[in-house]
């Protein structure tokens, strides 16, 4: 039945299928569930949530500080509301006859460049800022008014600062108290809480009024002190907002809403269209 | 240019449409976020991510025995390997050029009611044995030897018990033992763990050899004791894989690959349909 | 490096995974990509876009006038406008800096059984009736005035009849002609056609006000007379839906909003949730 | 029980959602459906599938000779095998439990910037290079020569060129050849085919031997003709591939798996992480 020809292919060692797919993140064998080189029995009732996080994501055991401050910035990025579209296409989703999951992706797929990534190009341009810095002699609040020109100049916002809604976002202080306390505790370099408060302090001196971290800046802080990559950061946040999508998608399901669009039954979208007109189907010939 | 008439519509209060997008879960005003009536900022630092999923599915804090139970049950799901097609399928898409959001949403996606239903399904089956146990004078043993047979007669198979690849699911014990002792010490009413165990011993004696429960199966009971309804097993269930999956997607991101599809380049996927065959385009009489 | 023992699997023929991804439908070799056994360059400029639709699902190529009933359904349902959920989330999506492929995927993803669903579930219903109409001596009046009243004794609305919006769907008209003129000139069965005329009829008799097919109803005879098998036809709505999607998220991308919600900026969704409360950190023993 | 203040916001025209909304591509009100303007009941039976596609997204009926080519463009690109990775978790999405639209979904969202962004990327090469031919006096080898060049230095890979599977690509010949006869009728400028034909020739000599274009290559073209911008390249290239995505998930549905992962049974991804290693839970105090 089978027709693809059975020459070089079938000569090749079952191997090559088998490491195509090979990980360093989990062993499954019979009876067997290593993650990250531990037995998950071991695990199961000792380690916390967020330790297992950091587990699987790093490879290594969280210290107790790390766990930390993993945790507060997860706790802090849960949910801001139906107002946000990842939540509100959850909560749509929920009414449309899809599974819990379906719903879910459907908020997290949200969560892309412009949604959820202003956490992960702060936490770039963090690390940039603490290089030029470096390499300029040290001068963090110089550096950092630099790159704020720049931005200015290339008419971008810097981003994880500003917020177009609080104009404090109450999330700020928590995290970096946190964090600043950590760093007289030894327990994360500092660098970039230091690169995250210069780059404050110049948007605010450039614009004439403060323009405090929002979240995104806030947690950009928190995972950079941790060591983690830029791209992980959207990677937590996915994590963390999950939770707030589950939450809204649950809630929906009870809303006694089926298909729910954005607006309520009466109100119309509006529409400013080519104004109605007539199709008159050509006959072939005259289409060609 | 908009050309909606302007009638009806307009008369409406506005209340109609932010009542639309209503919700009991936060409540989000110009520097204020509050999770479930708490504001945001006192519980960072304070509250663990595990109290944080609980307060906001459930809308009340957890007492630590709740806590440490959920905890357990999300530990011990984070991840079984790239076989599972949520993993292998968030991996794919890891290296096709869209955000580690879209991959880790392409894998939460495919967690429906067969892939990640399992749990959901088992913890339907707890609660109507024990309701079927009480009604039936409260003898747990004949109830599940009656379901089993049910189950059996209309060849199904009953969710969260035997595995196709583990003889004895390693997660099983640890969060066995973990409820049996909340059990004892009056913190869960213990009644799903009863059914759970009833139903392990009437599929093992009706199979003649040991059928124990899988991780669907023990989350089910962990989950079903704490009170959660079965939908919300799927959704804390995919609160852990997304853990599994991001780890796996970050991990992929790094295999060196593009567009990775399920079979190394050198094996072809086979093909068993149509002999080759010849289109010869009709002329568009003929196709009449 | 590899750990996993090195026993059976390597001793498996590699054919095992060159199967496991076998298919009917395409084969793909260096320099060669056959379509249900068509060489793809002989279809390219010749097959029409639908006739290939047919095509990939069916295994043959349609005749001329399967093809025409098929493209008139496609036509019929790309769009129903922002207030669709499939709609407005793919518009959201695409102000999220995600790229349009993802945006169409949130859209398609909500097409679930309650939004998508209702042309699928329709086809059973057709089938049902006609089914038991045969089976009770052929009265499909009869057949049908009791399929609708078991579905009012349940509560349930029979699938594909009525519309929340339009009180006559203005897609029903010219697609049953359709189908009316193909079943005329033998071109197919009429039995679909047959079974929800006269479910129209029952529905309107019973409720004593015309209860017109929607576009669910109409695309399901469609379809059923064609010969799809009800899931089919939701396959079918998604690749027609589809066209809407992407051409409202195409549109959205130059609306100027940046991460649009469902409510324009001044709005708030409202909150009827907990009262704002104080958290009080317990001390980890006063919280077991 | 509302509780969000009755304040400005209640004062707002109910115009402001409405709005929000606004769309130039349906008017849909109480039994009127008008698509860009077209009442859709004049255009079902009478439009095919393809035009329906021009008319949605660009608001104009097509010409019989776009139409044609953008059919030919359409019909090219649908399938390419399982070993994709967007069909290959179409498929293992439909052995989960979750709907047919959710496995389209999932394929779908696959095709990002690297698997589906490819024609898009080609489109974007194809416009820049007519540009700087133009700009330096015309000379399109010389410029193309150039291109080629700085793509090297850069170690880029020109879209759309060369394939790791097919010595040539079988769909380059019949779109390039149905371009070449539209630009000798006058029907589509000839700028992007003569940029593309310009490339092929600059890269083969660079290579010192054939690299002819690929699917990408070859729709980029036939898009860029017909005066779709890259971005839409992506989106035409999705409603293609998505007929394949459906017939691939439909396939499997009937394959008798369930939970199909990326490898057969009997087979076990291999493992190069951590050895096994034993978790001893510390003390709280020790973790600090």
């Amino acid at each position: 039945m089978t027709t693809t020809p059975e020459t070089e292919q079938d000569m090749m060692p079952v191997r090559e299928a088998t490491d195509w797919w090979s990980t360093g993140i989990s062993r499954i064998r019979p009876g067997e569930i290593l993650l990250r080189g531990y037995p998950v029995e071991q695990l199961i009732g000792e380690m916390s949530f967020t330790g297992m996080i950091w587990l699987m994501i790093r490879g290594e055991l969280p210290t107790r500080a790390q766990e930390r401050l993993l945790e507060a910035a997860l706790v802090a990025a849960v949910d801001h509301g139906p107002q946000a579209p990842s939540i509100a296409a959850a909560r749509m989703a929920a009414t449309c006859g899809i599974g819990l999951n379906s719903a879910v992706a459907t908020g997290v797929n949200l969560l892309g460049d412009v949604h959820g990534g202003a956490g992960q190009q702060c936490m770039e341009v963090l690390g940039q800022l603490d290089e030029e810095a470096s390499a300029a002699g040290g001068d963090i609040d110089e550096a950092a008014a630099r790159l704020v020109a720049e931005y200015r100049a290339a008419k971008l916002r810097v981003p994880g600062f500003g917020h177009r809604f609080h104009p404090r976002d109450p999330r700020r202080d928590p995290l970096l108290d946190l964090v600043g306390k950590a760093v007289e505790n030894g327990e994360v370099p500092g660098r970039a809480l230091r690169a995250g408060i210069a780059l404050e302090r110049a948007l605010s001196e450039r614009r004439g009024r403060p323009v405090p971290m929002n979240i995104d800046g806030a947690t950009a802080i928190v995972y950079s002190e941790l060591g983690f990559p830029p791209e992980l950061g959207r990677g937590l946040f996915v994590l963390s907002r999950s939770v707030g999508i589950v939450s809204h998608a649950w809630e929906e399901r009870f809303g006694g809403t089926r298909i729910k669009g954005p607006l309520p039954r009466p109100l119309l979208a509006s529409y400013d269209g080519h104004a109605p007109r007539e199709f008159t189907p050509k006959e072939p010939e005259e289409r060609a």
